[in-house]
């Protein structure tokens, strides 16, 4: 059987060997005679789950000790609102950057809880682009900005942080992992776990200290960032299983991968293969200015959506699963997040050309 | 080796043949070549693992059609705010039971909705019995009445439902499944999946359609109801694995349980074979009136702190974990859900009779 590729956007695709150890040790985690699925999180087993994957994302990421790191459920959706519930404490103003779709349900979600402005937005340009701002384009009196460093549905990234004044807090839900961030440009990070951590249902927070406690009055405990931070993560009964496939990932990362440095280069390798092919033929079109181009999710059209779709079909019987772009753009993307094989990349630029010859457009 | 038998309150238990069955299908899901976590929650092949799940707990549960089942993240804690955020829709106010820990947090997070009263609790008698509650007991112009239907701290259970008039919302995390009930005499039932369903990350709320579409203002859009069902729980990523594993928690159900009436069966005879060896001896005591006492959570002491902790101990090193009661109420506690077997309960009892004779009371 040849092997399948998986380039959806999130679920996505995580390391064989880390699949291969959470098989070995279902049953029985370490012959406890327990599964981790049956462990009660206030036990000393599941106690040395948590911290070790505490501290190895904390080594990984090297973050710094004034920030706190929650284990949430929700996804960055539920962050939408969490975030302004907590950070609105001074001004209740908040400036947004929309550069895709999750910043704009940011944007969205933000308003029901202050006075929020978009401060720019590449709405105008389908998205192919990230806004150059600076100081002046942000309120002097914002308690924070906020941006999404990865547009997974665009295929774009920031290519540079925005000078804000006020804290910078990004969703990093796609970018997560893929490379160094210097998480001290931040005021705080948030990521839902499922496309370069751990299955769905994970929602990572890092957060600098002296910004929590001031959450709104009708802000929900659960979504507190304060409780959550003075409970070390166990206020309530967290993800457990997930919070233990995040160890699994984060120890391939430091001992398989190289960390982030090992992860960068294997990344930038993967998104180069695909793009300087993109760049060297005219079948296949990536529509983004290229200084923004994601390395994690890839976009690109026929410009023609019959053909599209026959490429997004037959991709998937030759093995390469989950090209179709998403409903609200079409065309095609693949999302070529950490666990993608370089074999994975290689084999779309192959069904690529294939493609491409075998179907000419009129 | 002998076997281990986990008296866990939650995370707790799981059927061993699920456990096998998720093992041996992690790595590859049924010749997909992908892992269920990896799959993309909007593909046909995760679309038919919620599909399932959903058909087999109306199934199972006996849901009426005129009721949503939403799969949702942030445990019952955050069913604790969702509630009132989406149920004080008309006069904005609830009455609250409280007969344990888990109601008392549901009421206090209510108060910071609207106008929330405490309309019986049993805290008077450290909750070891139920309030006896009719009609008059409750506001007649309350949006709902909350309760809890079984303590998983101190080990009681309503053995009736009260005449409240307003629609009754119950948080059933600790006794979904494990008997039948009546739907259709709740406006709302809750349960973080933890105990009975599948791993911690998975929250299923059952919700009368009538009483959604009227959250307050500044509900988060992952707490409304409304547009949860709208999305059939696909408003974002769902926590997929859980209900891939809820999924076969309900087939094990049905198929080898004999369904909700096989379990009360099963369960009776778990919680009575406790029981029975309780009330015929003075050495261990339950406190609980007994028409309340739960068949999910066992709790019991010597009455001697030292003696409950050298049980606690001795028992786990003979294979029988988390005996240790909880935190806030001391003692022991066997929680002996769907998933424990009778021979489980069969070993702590004899451990029970061999530690009293090696430890007599001074």
């Amino acid at each position: 059987m040849n092997p399948v590729y998986n380039f959806s956007a999130g679920p996505s695709v995580l390391p064989k060997k880390v699949l291969q150890t959470a098989a070995s040790e279902l049953v029985d985690y370490r012959g406890s005679g327990m599964s981790v699925m049956e462990m009660s999180h206030r036990s000393a087993l599941f106690e040395e789950i948590i911290r070790t994957c505490e501290e190895s994302l904390r080594r990984v990421m090297k973050i710094p000790d004034s920030y706190k790191v929650l284990f949430l459920q929700g996804g960055a959706s539920t962050q939408f609102a969490a975030l302004p519930l907590n950070l609105l404490s001074g001004n209740r103003k908040a400036d947004y950057v929309v550069t895709g779709q999750f910043s704009k349900k940011a944007y969205q979600e933000a308003k029901k809880y202050g006075d929020i402005r978009l401060a720019a937005s590449s709405e105008d340009r389908n998205n192919t682009y990230i806004p150059r701002l600076e100081r002046k384009d942000f309120r002097p009196d914002a308690d924070y900005v906020h941006i999404c460093l990865n547009n997974t549905i665009y295929g774009t990234c920031w290519d540079y942080l925005p000078d804000t004044g006020a804290p910078l807090a990004a969703d990093i839900s796609s970018c997560i992992l893929s490379e160094p961030l210097d998480v001290s440009r931040f005021g705080l990070l948030y990521a839902g776990a499922q496309k370069n951590m751990a299955p769905a249902g994970l929602t990572v927070v890092i957060v600098r200290e002296d910004l929590i406690g001031k959450a709104l009055p009708y802000c929900p405990a659960m979504l507190d960032y304060k409780i959550m931070a003075d409970n070390g993560s166990l206020y309530n009964t967290p993800p457990c299983y997930c919070i233990y496939m995040a160890g699994l990932v984060l120890r391939w990362i430091e001992e398989d991968m190289g960390g982030l440095e090992g992860m960068k280069a294997r990344n930038e390798e993967k998104a180069a293969l695909l793009y300087e092919y993109l760049d060297s033929q005219e079948y296949y079109r990536n529509p983004n200015e290229k200084r923004v181009r994601s390395r994690m999710n890839v976009t690109f059209v026929t410009g023609d959506a019959a053909l599209d779709a026959k490429f997004a079909a037959e991709a998937g019987k030759a093995g390469l699963l989950n090209l179709k772009g998403h409903r609200s753009v079409g065309g095609m993307r693949a999302s070529i997040y950490n666990a993608m094989p370089l074999e994975g990349v290689r084999a779309l630029v192959e069904f690529m050309k294939r493609f491409a010859a075998e179907n000419p457009k009129k």
